[in-house]
């Protein structure tokens, strides 16, 4: 078995674009700094959407799909809005090419009259639709979820975690008062750290972000933050209230049971393909990829291990009531019959594309009613008596779920830690993780320890008790301690 | 009951708009040809992808997401292709805005290098990484599917059938040899078919296009064809044998077992959105749209009728274990309890959304152990018994997802004929429907039937046995007869 990958302790950039070529998950595409999702990608994207999308509609969301472009005047509707995205943004001018010799060229004569923006995020879009959707409080809440396709034009681009062109959901809700609104949006957060922690096996912190990190045209940006290997964070997934600013905006009112016309109240929230770039960083080891059972798009592999026909059809033979019964439970089995590679290459491929479960059979195990499996995540292999094997590899699988969720849950917890002092702070930034540190809710403060430091405030913590304290920078009053981290 | 669709003799094209409209299928967006698939749409396209992504999958295909943007010298390596596409594509030239007195313009700074293409099709940005991916016969077939969107700068659009911006699936295929591609072309021209006439009950016609109609870079494009209720044929979903056209274009080759480097033979093949127009225009009736089982999004709706609040306790009370023996049969249900809406609103409403069974219950039907149960297809109403009712339902939507495919197809099959003459064929092609007849093989004779007659070559019969005769425009030999229409 050649080893592709680079290991961690190593150099951790290498190692994760290594794992992500060797899992065959993406690629770099000739368009500077978008990529190719490739199948093994895209399947794991539609084993994550189909449990985020059964989540929102559970949560009484239904899909809908509104235009790629934007029309530039819609942008600048919402004044935070579009200092935030102006920077980062496709811009269409043409509507046709000529033939010319030699190739083609754009069309001078199709220039718009309107220049249209690929959208970066749908909220004006949205927000002008909305304006024609809701008259009456009857019309109110509106619950409405986009899986979509968004631009922004990003100068340091990483496959999955920071692309140009990324896939995502983002949800947009209207709601008839603040107190719904808000309600919404802390739901939709709590989706997040479910989906995160019982199906990316990721555990994460939630709270909501500074000024400084707030979405564009938000009043409040929540949000999940994951711990990476390499101790860094990563912002995973964000819930905005955005109070009455895009319905002022696009002037959205609606006529409400006192009779009054009043301004509707506005969530949205989205999570993206950069999630794949959490999971792997969360799991992986220098093998390869390390997928959780509930998202694997094949939680178990059989490879059979035979020299000669005779012993591949017995081989064969066995594995194939088991291979049933597996599906029968609803465990999604691939069975690796190539006959043009050998049992180690194999062996070594789903490692690096990290399915869960390995099973191998040889004509020994036939003999003994065995087989062996071996768990990707701790790599540890064991014989198993045939009697009972679907049981034991459903509970296999669940242990291996849980395990997964400990060991992050467990490296997150020991790299957290209080810091006091400045000093120490910029000691222990350089070990990574999270720290508790307090500050004195300026701006400026923040703003300096992320020049001195490079540790942002990835979020203030909303689900505790504050206890008070005294800014380690500046000294003065602090309401309670923010989490700390250098971040992707 | 307020009627707000327009009777289809009077206005086809408004009957359609209204019955878009009053489903809530579809909304005009501000950016022009552009829409918006709202969520009793978007949950249509929902289980049309499911059907169609599965029938992939049987067939051996596997989802991927390749980029939204195509350089422009991408586009001009098929020549035949770059022609096709060239006059209407969206070019982005910028990457930024900056702020101006009030409001943004493009920042004449960010002008690219390289003009990018919105994808109208993704042909070259998918063979220039097939190109990275295939070395060996080994590599081969590669069989790959993308759900997207894609643009094309559409003059005349309408909601679904001809969009700016739609959404499709586009799959694209790599084999050994030309036999497989040929294969492939035509197994995938099945699954369109089998999906047409199976899920949506929309009967069509397979065949291949002559060259003037062919897609742009295709050697052979195959087509389903269907008949919609004013005559007018629509071309609903297309299957290209590609050649070696775009492996010579981006030099893909492989090592063949005998050692040699070959091109590789492609396909690529895909539906749209416009399937919804088609499935609207095949069934839908001057109340609404109309809805086969297999795709509505609720399969049954159920309509409480009560007084007061014991009449309302007394009929759910009844209602719920109806429903939940339902949905224990897969059937989707849904409940109308709204206590803000009369019952007859109700009805009229999901009549317009096409729901294809409606159960009304009224305390009488509690008395009775009856329920009344209204078709949508043919608007009949019966008074069932309550027992054995699921069974009942179960066969009822079978029969009705039958009964929509069977008079579908009768009315295409009456509205398909043989004609002879050219004068025959003038009079004949203003009542609409199908023609056969002869033609002999020109682009000529083809243009000038378009043009004296507005119909078009809709498609060569591939599977029946040609019987020869002569063109009714030159009288020259004809091998066998072809199917004229005039189309959306």
């Amino acid at each position: 078995m050649a080893k592709n990958i680079t290991d961690r302790k190593d150099d951790y950039s290498q190692w994760y674009l290594d794992v992500v070529r060797e899992a065959k998950l993406a690629d770099h595409s000739p368009v500077r700094g978008s990529m190719i999702i490739r199948p093994n990608g895209f399947a794991l994207w539609e084993n994550m959407k189909k449990a985020l999308d059964q989540m929102f509609k559970d949560t009484g969301h239904e899909n809908a799909y509104f235009p790629l472009f934007i029309p530039k005047s819609f942008l600048s509707k919402e004044a935070q809005h579009v200092e935030g995205f102006a920077k980062e943004c496709a811009v269409v001018t043409h509507s046709r090419l000529k033939s010319v010799d030699g190739g083609v060229e754009v069309d001078p004569d199709s220039r718009l009259e309107e220049e249209l923006i690929v959208r970066p995020t749908s909220e004006t879009i949205i927000w002008d639709a909305y304006g024609k959707w809701i008259q009456s409080y009857r019309d109110l809440p509106i619950l409405i979820n986009q899986w979509a396709n968004v631009v922004r034009w990003e100068m340091r681009t990483r496959l999955f975690l920071r692309t140009m062109e990324f896939l995502w959901q983002e949800g947009h809700t209207a709601h008839a008062t603040e107190e719904e609104a808000v309600e919404e949006t802390t739901r939709m957060l709590g989706v997040y750290k479910t989906f995160a922690e019982e199906f990316m096996a990721m555990p994460v912190k939630t709270g909501v972000k500074t000024a400084n990190e707030r979405f564009a045209g938000a009043v409040d940006t929540y949000c999940i933050e994951a711990l990476m290997q390499d101790g860094k964070a990563l912002q995973a997934g964000t819930s905005h209230f955005l109070g009455q600013n895009f319905a002022k905006a696009f002037d959205v009112k609606f006529q409400d049971q006192d009779g009054e016309h009043k301004y509707v109240w506005a969530t949205s929230w989205g999570v993206s393909t950069r999630l794949i770039g959490g999971l792997i960083m969360t799991h992986s080891d220098d093998n390869g990829l390390v997928l959780p059972p509930k998202l694997a798009p094949h939680q178990v592999v059989v490879v059979p291990i035979y020299r000669d026909n005779e012993q591949r059809e017995n081989v064969l033979n066995y594995a194939e009531p088991i291979i049933q019964e597996l599906k029968a439970k609803g465990i999604s089995v691939k069975l690796d019959n190539r006959d043009n590679f050998k049992p180690g290459w194999k062996f070594a491929q789903h490692e690096a594309e990290g399915t869960p479960l390995r099973i191998a059979i040889g004509p020994r195990d036939v003999e003994n009613q065995n087989l062996e499996l071996a768990r990707r995540d701790t790599l540890e292999k064991s014989i198993v008596p045939l009697a009972g094997i679907t049981d034991y590899i459903e509970e296999l699988l669940e242990t291996i779920q849980n395990d997964l969720f400990n060991t992050a849950k467990k490296r997150m917890d020991e790299s957290t830690r209080n810091v006091d002092t400045y000093e120490d702070f910029k000691n222990e930034i350089e070990k990574g993780g999270f720290i508790y540190a307090h500050w004195d809710g300026t701006a400026e403060t923040e703003e300096k320890i992320k020049e001195e430091t490079k540790a942002t405030i990835r979020l203030i913590p909303i689900d505790e008790d504050p206890v008070p304290g005294e800014c380690m920078v500046t000294g003065k009053p602090s309401e309670r301690r923010v989490l700390f981290a250098r971040s992707y």
